[in-house]
């Protein structure tokens, strides 16, 4: 059962803004990636196939508070953390850490959805193997 | 005295991801563009000089919620509201609107900065001018 | 028959770098802005349906020289002419004027691709009621 | 001396489109990356300080073409080489190879600039300490 992830991301020229920092939208970024990497370290895609068919997350919510600005070729620590899962959504915390101290910290409110039988894309109840693998992080 | 402002965006290509829709991220920018539209319309820039000196504004917190996706090509509207305002910040509600209906409502807070002695930036009192014709949009 | 279109384009405050310039990646989708633009002028969709079939366009090569830098707000022209067109190809060259100087110029060769019987995309004879609209632009 | 760089990149989710491919503005960035990458592996940054003053790196040219898409989680191998040294710029060619066949190949011609004595930028001859560890890259 996992309940957070960890990885390092380096800020790049091109997400820097003319105010000489990353700019605040790509922290969205920053958020998908780490919560990607976290499907990924459980052996499954975010958007892949399952026994149970097709299936993907679409975003419901997603929040960030700025303490700090994050500059071109600062070497950032996302720390994502399961805050909220219920049988059809999962809700992520994710900490930008810069040599230890929290600088942002941002949420995505993910909601599975899968198609049905007409092709549409409906909030669905999330696959089992994904549902058994993912649990609430405890409270730190 | 402004508290609202209204402008269209179309979706292009390049904002769209490989589930077809404007990615989540790109609403921050959105609600950006409306942010300095709002700024212009008032005859200031976001980023500019006036007679008390250099200032601009630091995200402080955003935040979206998401109803239904936006496609490529889609025009949508966008609706500025001043939510709040205090000596050195403002939140703007943004509401985006695809044919007459809401379909995602984000907000962001945006804190005055400007440099001190030292060179540093820091959050400091909006200048009188921009205080002067900006107020809370009634409650709708 | 067309061969050329015109459209004005403001740089965003996200599109800019921390060298307080448009990042020179942006100017790929400002060109791109302008081809989807011009195929609307003409009352069609780059991604669309005709009577032939599924049919869109990949991108095979794209260039730009830079000539001086564009920053925050400046609103500059976009003026695209088509300046090759084979059966399966357009190649398109899109100046940058602001304030009526050139301070970029780039080219996109696009190919018309369709899907086959197996559902792969591949190169293909552009549909009939395109190859009748759009002609290569006169030197000038 | 120092004449090529190699890295590796997955393609993230917010750099596909809705075609389900990385979009061809992206590779542009991807170039970036490798050639900032390369600066670092010398112990420089593309935008620093050095004996001789400030100075950095504006793009002149940019070209990619593209021979196979790249998707989502697509862990791109780019091959950086110096194909060209002058005393004011240096022109780097980028190979995108997937499993170790070429899928795009771009080059940026990125000019040295500096601030002259009144603050403006302007083409520049490299700091010595750079020119003395960069070199062309032999013919494959």
């Amino acid at each position: 059962m996992a309940h957070e992830f960890r990885m390092r991301r380096e800020v790049t020229f091109a997400e820097t803004d003319m105010a000489g920092i990353l700019h605040f939208s790509n922290y969205f970024r920053y958020m998908e990636e780490v919560e990607h990497a976290f499907f990924r370290s459980l052996g499954h895609s975010v958007h892949g196939d399952t026994k149970t068919g097709n299936f993907g997350w679409a975003r419901r919510e997603a929040t960030c508070s700025y303490a700090r600005p994050l500059r071109y070729q600062d070497e950032v620590e996302l720390h994502l953390r399961v805050r909220e899962k219920r049988s059809k959504a999962i809700v992520y915390e994710t900490r930008f850490l810069l040599d230890g101290v929290e600088v942002a910290r941002g949420s995505v409110a993910a909601v599975c959805i899968a198609k049905d039988e007409d092709g549409n894309l409906r909030a669905a109840t999330m696959p089992p193997e994904i549902d058994a693998i993912i649990q609430v992080a405890p409270t730190e």
